[in-house]
């Protein structure tokens, strides 16, 4: 790398130059692609963590299966519908990754047909794998709302069709060169393209399915079915925490040390400011501090960020953050009051908080450059004396981008219901998803209460009826 | 970043040479920063594993809780009184990190109003980032120490006190260019600024709100109290000794590769040695190796080995982590006799081995510039041919550090032990500060031995009142 | 590092890039390594839950103090025979890490004992520190397979043989310049000279440990024992396939941006495929998806594409881990049938899918300098048109290692066997190696059934006796 000749004395400096910021420019991606990817264990961790022992075991699976299928409807079709070249709505170049490129050449230096990605002066691969942890996101966030009812392989099924699909196609709006960023619509780090989608799709999934057994009485209140580890659920909320340090300043794709420190303030502060928020209002509102409003008010900060993260200052992350925390607390409420039942609140905080935090883009975005992208960027927010211009972007693609997602996730659903079904049988809910579809149990030689109540049953009768 | 015009010859290699250093120093200061920013995963893991399962929920609602406090106090007031421009004593520049800088120049180029941190060459928001993460692990030892006890909210106010105001105080003596810098007091990565304050806030905490019920018999025996699992307190060491890969060569805040390579290495020393003579020593003196031993051990080392582990050789480190695996279990039951109950052995980790790091730089230091800091850095340490005179100033240090966090802490305990209170109540100690302070369990649906207790008796009325 | 006088004027453009090179190396291999350290966390979870709750102190302190004690041997011996100066058999030079070495200088600018590893240009604290957490990887094999029955202080002495002796000796062979490396044997991070070497010293320690009690029944059929907390399991798989985007690019040991790149994806293709085949096979086998199998699988992939990872295609890499996910159902199910008692799976994951991916460069290798190398590596194997030659070599590798793994293990255990003896008595095994050789249980508080079935009795008693 430093050992060719030297001939003329301008050049070579400059050639240098260039070979160590892509060097740099890769290590930091697949550095916080690493994090992105710890995220899965995460999400892992939190949705098993917020549901019931006995469907741990599918839990668990899903959500180490989930990143699998990712990579390979990915792979196969996702990157090239999202990045490969085509129109404004969809890219239809390089499937399998093997489309012509000469990355980490950019912009006019740039041959191939993945162009729209072409900004970014780092290896096809890490570009690839960076988008690929993404999309992995997208996936598991369903994962945890059709948590405890649903059909191991109708989540596999449902989960290629989402990421091979439907995610890449509105993904390509945004970031793929297509009609919504021609329009001037800003999601720095995906708030609406990776969160929202989720989140759409999971009210769907959730939505059609039906809530759990026992959740919601014939009286109309709703019963909380209380999950069975947060030791677990709060390391994966931390674990998702650090993840964000990968995914919102890693969207740079480049070590821009200006950029990638802000951001990471950025996203720091609005995570403290939600955890907070959520802290004191669910201590308000339930008289007592909830862990599990605490974790969704972790994330919902996180969620809210993603989109404004490049172009907002730290007090506007901390507001952002802050207001992001309170509308967790009630929005679990709500989607409560709807009968719809999520049981880990990825509806509130992916899908609420990721189009909150979209809006935020076009109330507290500095204007374009401030903090990065070289004059590019959001026009300047409403709350900050710009104009509603931006805020009227953010509500197009917001709505864009759900109509999409819930008609394609509707579509999906449907297919699925109606040849292998998505839903366990009762007897199946009841007696859990782990020996319904797995033929084993999470927590093998532990003694459980509902096992008790059988017991006492057994030694009621050996005792009564003498 | 590389596009720009070449005018002179020898300028553009300089320039271009000091832009990529700033992008790799904030790639690296933002790496290590994310290590130490899990480390609230570990600590949260560990205490939690460490305590019963009827507080559980409460020591994750206050391990995850904390570093957002930290991070609010941390931005309001504590970066302003650590580096802020001030005096000796504390710096009064800067609050809301709103204060003038031009980060990242250094030196004689720096303009703004925290001069002491100036020597870095990385972005403002990465310092701050860096500086919040060590904050953060000064409050999250206090959690530990106070477990089982605490009411939830004081907790929650001396985190904001601590952080706030007397960690940022006591850290500017050393880091911010304060009083004991000006002295020769050096500690690199924070045995004393980070870990004996923190260990210092934990004692005097634990000694006010005195022991748990049943701790300590009226014969003045003590019963240990077993932690209700090892899994996730093992895996916190883990994620502990993992983000001292951050914590200590971090602290360079610049990518020099000879310095951050040795560190990495001395710190590992230290804790695998550590970990060894903890597991022979309790094995000699209990019987059997003890788990919480090896683990305390790690650790052990790991604090002892933070501030000297860039003045002092591969070879000396491996002797103060041996040391400091030999001091963890004769203070754990030199805490214990003092009737002082520290459910997780944070006062033995952090205060007692924090104070032998720091004394160890003043035995052990190679002298000025041998491993880093171009000449600048401790005299040589008495046991290789120095004199006295390191070992005295880090006394002081010690001494000066302690003092005021004692005091600090301990009208701050006062103040909320008689307003809000800081202790809980009789009957929510026995229950579990779970459904007392949260109203929710950890493990939902596990059966515990204690519930089977009220069962026993119930079934032996059941069977003998007939 | 930026200040000095500039004389010459193309000197410094070199000598800057040289430097900045270096500093950008060490930041890759020290934060590569810092995932593969956190493997030791990953292998701690993944085989503490495959077991039963009674062995999960015992599990989680060998694979604690497993890293520490490889830490201190690899110090004294273990470096100084891989990469010391010495034949083709052995290195003898550089032990305490104290030899001549003038890194980061490489190959004819390279001054020192440890010439082998001299292609690297990072510090030699750096080249340790990697180095030293692909050692103790080896040896955190082994525990998963001897686990709940061996003594706590025999796997103690056997690892600190292991990793100062055996590992490095046939490490030599391969990377540190020794005769399996003139031969043109090729194995890039590991798939052999790691994964096997421990694969094939747990074999050993499994069959002369012999079974579980009730493991194989008197007619031959084998009863599977099932773990206690798939929760930390599938966290451990997780944090391991995390670690790989360490120990596969990080192996490079040089931030080449193409290499690393392309590495980081062949290791996740591989990872995923092997975990759908895993599911979809172990589907059809058993008739419902297993989650040890997809764990198991997710490793497999990873194991198998260690050794080739830089030498194949992505498409390559896909096949290599879509037969790693079948072979390791049938693997499993292979040993069973030798009466051979691995309770997490290691030997199938490690010793045979380490010796697929090995054979796999054989098949796969798209030719000398193809993604990685600079003209150098294997020749193209078999499947893509080249001959057998590399193939060839591949095998004789995998004899040579294996069979002075297997004889330096045996004589090894069976010394240990014949003094302080390996395996706990049939009493302890049947309380659980917890309260026998640690004194102390890993989830106090807990209810288990165990538990409860002499409960059961007492009360059965109670209520008949009458």
């Amino acid at each position: 790398m430093s050992g060719t000749a030297v001939l003329a004395q301008e050049a070579p400096a400059q050639d240098i130059s260039e070979d160590l910021q892509v060097a740099l420019n890769t290590l930091w991606v697949l550095y916080a692609g690493a994090l992105v990817f710890f995220m899965n264990a995460g999400f892992c961790m939190l949705e098993t963590g917020f549901c019931r022992s006995k469907n741990a075991v599918n839990l668990l699976s899903k959500n180490l299966i989930v990143f699998a299928l990712s990579s390979i409807a990915f792979w196969i079709l996702g990157f090239a519908i999202m990045f490969g070249d085509g129109n404004g709505f969809l890219g239809y170049s390089g499937f399998f990754l093997a489309g012509a490129d000469n990355s980490p050449a950019t912009d006019d230096n740039y041959v191939g047909v993945y162009t729209s990605i072409s900004w970014a002066a780092v290896p096809l691969a890490a570009k690839f794998f960076f988008q690929l942890v993404f999309a992995g996101t997208a996936a598991t966030i369903v994962s945890g709302a059709v948590a405890e009812r649903i059909k191991f392989y109708a989540f596999f099924l449902f989960s290629l069709c989402l990421i091979g699909i439907s995610y890449p196609m509105t993904g390509h709006w945004v970031w793929g060169g297509g009609w919504l960023a021609e329009l001037g619509f800003w999601d720095f780090a995906g708030s609406t393209v990776v969160h929202s989608v989720g989140g759409w799709a999971a009210l769907m999934g959730a939505a059609l399915l039906g809530p759990r057994m026992g959740r919601f009485m014939e009286d109309g209140s709703a019963m909380a079915i209380p999950g069975h580890n947060f030791a677990i659920a709060t390391l994966g909320c931390l674990i998702l925490w650090l993840g964000w340090f990968g995914f919102n300043p890693g969207s740079t794709m480049e070590a821009d040390p200006m950029a990638i420190a802000h951001i990471t303030l950025t996203t720091n502060m609005a995570a403290a400011f939600g955890a907070v928020t959520a802290t004191v209002v669910s201590t308000l509102y339930f008289t007592k501090p909830d862990l599990s409003m605490i974790i969704n008010g972790v994330l919902a900060g996180l969620v809210a960020i993603t989109a404004p993260c490049a172009y907002v200052s730290v007090e506007s992350s901390v507001l952002i953050g802050a207001i992001a925390g309170v509308i967790i607390v009630f929005s679990v409420i709500f989607v409560d009051g709807l009968k719809i039942d999520d049981p880990v609140g990825a509806i509130s905080v992916h899908l609420v908080n990721g189009v909150w935090g979209t809006l935020a883009v076009g109330l507290f975005a500095d204007g374009p450059g401030r903090f990065y992208g070289e004059g590019a960027g959001p026009l300047r927010g409403l709350l900050l004396g710009g104009g509603i211009e931006q805020l009227w972007y953010q509500i197009v693609g917001i709505l864009a981008i759900g109509g999409f997602t819930v008609l394609f996730s509707t579509i999906v659903w449907i297919v699925l219901n109606s040849t292998i079904g998505i839903r366990v049988s009762p007897e199946e809910e009841v007696e859990g998803l782990d020996l319904g579809e797995h033929g084993m149990e999470a927590y093998s030689g532990f003694m459980f209460r509902d096992e008790v109540k059988g017991f006492v049953d057994i030694l009621k009768r050996m005792t009564t009826g003498r």
